[in-house]
Order: C-alpha cells, then structure tokens, then sequence
C-alpha cells in the first residue's frame, strides 16, 4: 500500500528521533493532524508511515518512510512534492533515496528513448559518444550555426544549447534552430542538435512545433526550472524528442545528486542526464559520480536506462580518465575548452571525437 | 547595460575572492572561458561584471554581479536559471538577493492582481483576510466539497487545496473543481476557491479551461514544481486567475527566502505568496518572515504589491500576535487546525474570521 519508499536523512537528538520522523511523515503526506483525520481509510491508506529509523554516522538518523503511490497521481511534478515539497523548507532534512515498486515506475514510463534509443539516432553501436554545446550566450544565431557546422565536422555526436541559450533577443529560439538546424542540414553533417525548452507551457508548446517542423529529434530540457512535470509530459506524450535533462538549479545540498539527477530524472523521462563530473567547477565526489551514473544507467524496474552525461569544466585532456571511470556508455560534453583551443574549434572537436573513439589513447 | 544586480554570499578565504567572484560572473552568464570569446560585443555587454566585493560576518564575502538584463530573455524560468541555474549546484554559494531596473521589472510584469485586485475580488477593502486548505491529501471529491462548504459558511474568504492535491485517483482535479466550486455556489458562499495546477504543459492547459468553465478565478501554484516560467506565463497571459505561490521545493538552505518567494515570485506575477511563520512547522526566523513580507508587498518598481501569506502550523490563538507583527495587509493560512477543532469545522472558522475582523481581540 505505502510503497514509495523514501529515505531521509535528519539531524536529529536521539530523544526526539521518533517524533520527528512521525512529523515528516505527516508532513510529506496528509499535512495535518492525524488524530483530526475523520476518513479511517485516509489514515490507513494515505498517511505517510515510519518505516524505520537508523543511526548513522555524524550522529544523524536515516528515517525510512512509505508513502502511498497514488499520492503521487503518477506524475512527475506531484512526485517531487510528496518526496520533498514541504519538507525541503525544513533545514534539518536531506532527501536521499528513494524507489517504488516495478509495475509504478513502469506506469511513470522513464527515457522513452533511452540510452539505447540515443544510440540508434546517433549511429553509434558501441563506446562512448560525444557531446559539446553552442556558446557563448549573447552570440547570434549565425554565429552559433557556424559553431555548431564546425563542432559537427569535427565529428560531435550532439551538439547541445549552452543551458542559458533560450528565447533571448540575441538569438531567438525559432530564429536560431531554423539556422544550427538548417547549417548541419546543408553541410550533411550527421550531429543531432538539441536546443533548449524554456518558459511556460505556451512557449514549449510553440517550441515543439518549431522542433517538429525543422525536423529536430533532441531536446534539453531543465526539470528543476520548467518543472519536473513538463519533462514527464515530453517523455510521456511520444513527442519523438529525445530528452537530455540538464542539471541547473538542482541545488546539491539538500537533495542526493543521484536520487534527484540520476533516478528522479530518469524516471520521468530523461534519455540523457548531464551533471557535474569530479574534478570540475563543480564539487561532486568522485563516489557521487560513480553513484549517479549507476542510477542512470543500471537496471532499474526495466526502465529504459539512462546515458549519463558528465560534464562542467572538462577538457580532452580527461577523456582517457573519464572512460576508465565511467566506461563507454558514457556521453562526454566538453564546452569551453573546445572554443578556447588554439588549433580552432573543428579541429579540437575532431580530435575530441578520436579520443574518444579510440578509448582515450 | 549589466543592470541586473544579484548579491551573493560566498564561503571563500580573502586571497581567492576575487577569482572565485569572476569565476562566478562567468557561470553565471557566457559559461566559457572568456578569452575564448571572439565576438567583442559578448563580452562588453553580457559577460558578467563583478560589481562589488565585501567582507561581511563569519569570514564570508557578499558579491554583487551585474548581469545582463537580456540574457533573461524577460522570462521568469530563464532569470532563475541566470541568478542561479549553475552556481546552485556550488556548495559555498547562497543567492541573497537580487533587482533590476523598473523599466526591466515593468516588462515583466509582476502581479496581474495583486493585493488590491485580491481585495476587489474578495470585497474586503481594509483588514487581514482569511484562508484554509482542503485536506487531507485522499480525501473523496465530496468530502472536500462538503469541507469548503463549512469553511465557506464559517467565513473564510479564501480556500485553497492543500498543496498535495493535484490529479490523484482519490479526487481527479476535474471531478474535485465541479464538486467544490459547486457546492460554494449552490449554497451562494462567497468564498472564493483556488485549485492546485500541476503537471506539465497540456495538463495546465487542460485545467485552465476547466477552472474558466466552472468559473473559478483563482489557483494555486508551486513555482518551484511546475516551473517558475509556468507561474510567469499564467501572470502574463491575462488568464483571468488570480495566483496564489506556494513555496514547495522552495527550499530554505540555499536561496535567501525574500528573495525567492518575495521578490521572484512577486516579479513572475504571484498576487499571492504563501511562506512559512515564523514559530511553526518550519524554521524562519521572524526577521526572515519580516523581510519577505515586506519585499512581497512594499513598493517596488510600481508592481502591484503581492499578498503575503504566513502559514504553516498556525492556530487561532496567534492570530492577535500575527496581525501584530505583519499589519492588516495579509492574508492569514489556517488549515489543520480548524480540522481539529473540537468545536468543528465551521465554528472554528468562523472564530478565526471573526478573530481577524476584529484584529485578534
């Protein structure tokens, strides 16, 4: 009955453990005084449940709670509110895990696409694939078409949106996928495209049509800014797009990297899941890394998997490193260091792409 | 030209702030190294500029960037993600605060409504207005129905969903809009009832005509669920729906608390923002509810004033001390303990109402 399993971890006294879990456990189901609860069924059927209590390390607890899956309505945006809506408000909680059971993540649907999926577009059966992303925001579209033509010659597989390209006067949507589209179009080169949904539901609805028109199949799209619900409604809707979940505003502190980046976003939609590599601009451990890939890609309730994406700050330098670690279902998104090599853009892609190719030897 | 000013709060030892704060300008604007940038222009005029740099208690740094106004594309997920998209996802950064210019914020608009237009729709010119919540979360149609009715005939002016109500089998948001706004009409309560929207694009599209249809004129929103330019894009397409922002996934740690459900929601078009008092369930500190009071409602580049709506475990009992602290430019939230009221529910409310008519005495 209460079968989404969420586990938290709480900064807590010993003496007040069991209380507090109880009072997360209204908190992130019926919201209210149980004892005022009037419908038995409610109670027994919808209020949160401890499913138990742990001391860990630091002197913390992780509480286990089972919530009801119809809470959810099985929609993405509404499961983010019963993990941690409320609760996130509260500085004394981290969101850690969760699962539910295989015939519910098969009704949530996960990557349309999938690792798999995103292979069979780019043509490449095995190893790793390559990624790198049109910047820097303010150019124009010309501007970024050239880019995206030369990143394409050298052979990258997609060439996605830098994360703040959206609607902006410089280069607005329509405008700029007519032209990164139309460039690799005219120059038969093979890389996908995938340009950023942003806005309310009018504009993606609008933005969908221009991506249908222009024959564009990928997308990227960031949950924690348009909602976690409109990636589940892209995935769900067979729009035909391949969906690459970019991590911006997913906040590391108070949700685990792998719960929110890996699993959350897979299950509802994310093909692709980009995220900060160890190392990088970013903090992630080298063990959350490993973590997120995991829960990307490993076999989930059958869900298709998930390509994991590490990127933020890498250089061709890493590629060997970066294949060690993560293998080759992998997408490897290298930005700003492409743009900035003195051998120019097209050859340092090209370059990239054979590393890659070659294992990173 | 970068008048898009955002403070930040940087754990970081004086002799690296200087490049810590320019490594933040670029994330958070051109993402790329920039003397890789070849078109002069990017850099002059979006290239983040560190404006100021101050030590302040603690050891830490307040840092000003100014950003550029159009790289928001003047659309509220794509300014989220400019404030903080990336560096959310740095650990020893908080978002403190943020303004632009008044010609900027009139284009985006702010509340449609706002305070004054609530008070038009309500009829309740001076004075604190009321509010409860449907609940529990698996409650049938009906039996929320009939709940609205007692809160309605207690007096309440405004009865919102709880904010785990979304498009469950229990009562499919549909079925539950016909039932509750039925029941307030049927027995002429003036009440006025907002719904939760939820989901992804089609889904609001879908429940916008069902609240037009049953003549409801005003819903609640999670902008941090559903997306903050979902928010914006309500405010801005005359939905004719007043908006209520509940502050879900809000999360406290990491963005200072005025500055989102204040002054981002209000900017997005929120005519309400619902936060947690101060001595409740949560954790904000008076001063903290104090300043997001005043940044919802004050003048602020002649945006309508957003109502302020403290909630979160409040009792009647606080009701004098509430109106104390926040004046009579507010809306009070009592939910679960009007439920378990031993006087019940419509009594209860009505001592809450009358409560707040008469300024708590």
């Amino acid at each position: 009955m209460k079968e989404l399993k969420v586990a938290y971890r709480i900064a807590c006294g010993a003496q007040d453990i069991e209380a507090r879990a109880r009072a997360l456990a209204v908190e992130q189901s019926i919201e209210m005084p149980p004892g005022a609860v009037g419908d038995e069924r409610v109670r027994a059927e919808v209020l949160g449940a401890v499913d138990a209590i742990q001391p860990i390390e630091g002197g913390d607890f992780r509480v286990t709670l089972g919530l009801s899956v119809p809470s959810t309505g099985l929609e993405g945006g509404q499961l983010l509110n019963m993990l941690f809506g409320n609760s996130s408000l509260q500085p004394d909680v981290i969101l850690e895990d969760f699962d539910l059971p295989t015939a519910d993540a098969a009704r949530f649907g996960g990557p349309a696409e999938g690792l798999v999926g995103l292979r069979r577009r780019l043509g490449v059966a095995a190893g790793a694939l390559t990624c790198s992303a049109l910047k820097p925001l303010g150019s124009s579209s010309r501007a970024l078409a050239d880019l995206a033509a030369r990143l394409a010659a050298g052979g990258i597989d997609v060439i996605k949106d830098d994360h703040g390209l959206a609607d902006q006067a410089f280069a607005p949507f329509a405008e700029r996928v007519r032209a990164v589209q139309g460039a690799l179009r005219r120059e038969g080169l093979n890389a996908h495209y995938a340009p950023t949904l942003s806005g309310g539901p009018i504009s993606i609805a609008a933005q969908r049509r221009i991506l249908q028109d222009e024959g564009v199949e990928m997308a990227l799209v960031a949950p924690m800014i348009c909602g976690l619900g409109t990636l589940h409604e892209l995935a769900r809707s067979r729009s035909g797009l391949a969906l690459i979940a970019h991590p911006a505003m997913g906040g590391a502190a108070r949700i685990a990297p792998p719960a929110l980046l890996g699993k959350l976003f897979r299950l509802c939609g994310a093909d692709a899941t980009i995220f900060p590599n160890h190392g990088g601009r970013f903090s992630y451990a080298p063990e959350t890394c490993a973590s997120l890939a995991a829960a990307a890609r490993n076999p989930w309730h059958g869900l298709n998997a998930c390509l994991p994406v590490p990127a933020g700050g890498m250089h061709p330098g890493r590629v060997a490193e970066m294949l060690d670690f993560y293998g080759g279902d992998v997408m490897l998104l290298i930005g700003g260091a492409l743009l900035e090599s003195p051998l120019g853009v097209e050859r340092a892609a090209r370059d990239f792409v054979e590393a890659v190719r070659g294992g990173g030897r």
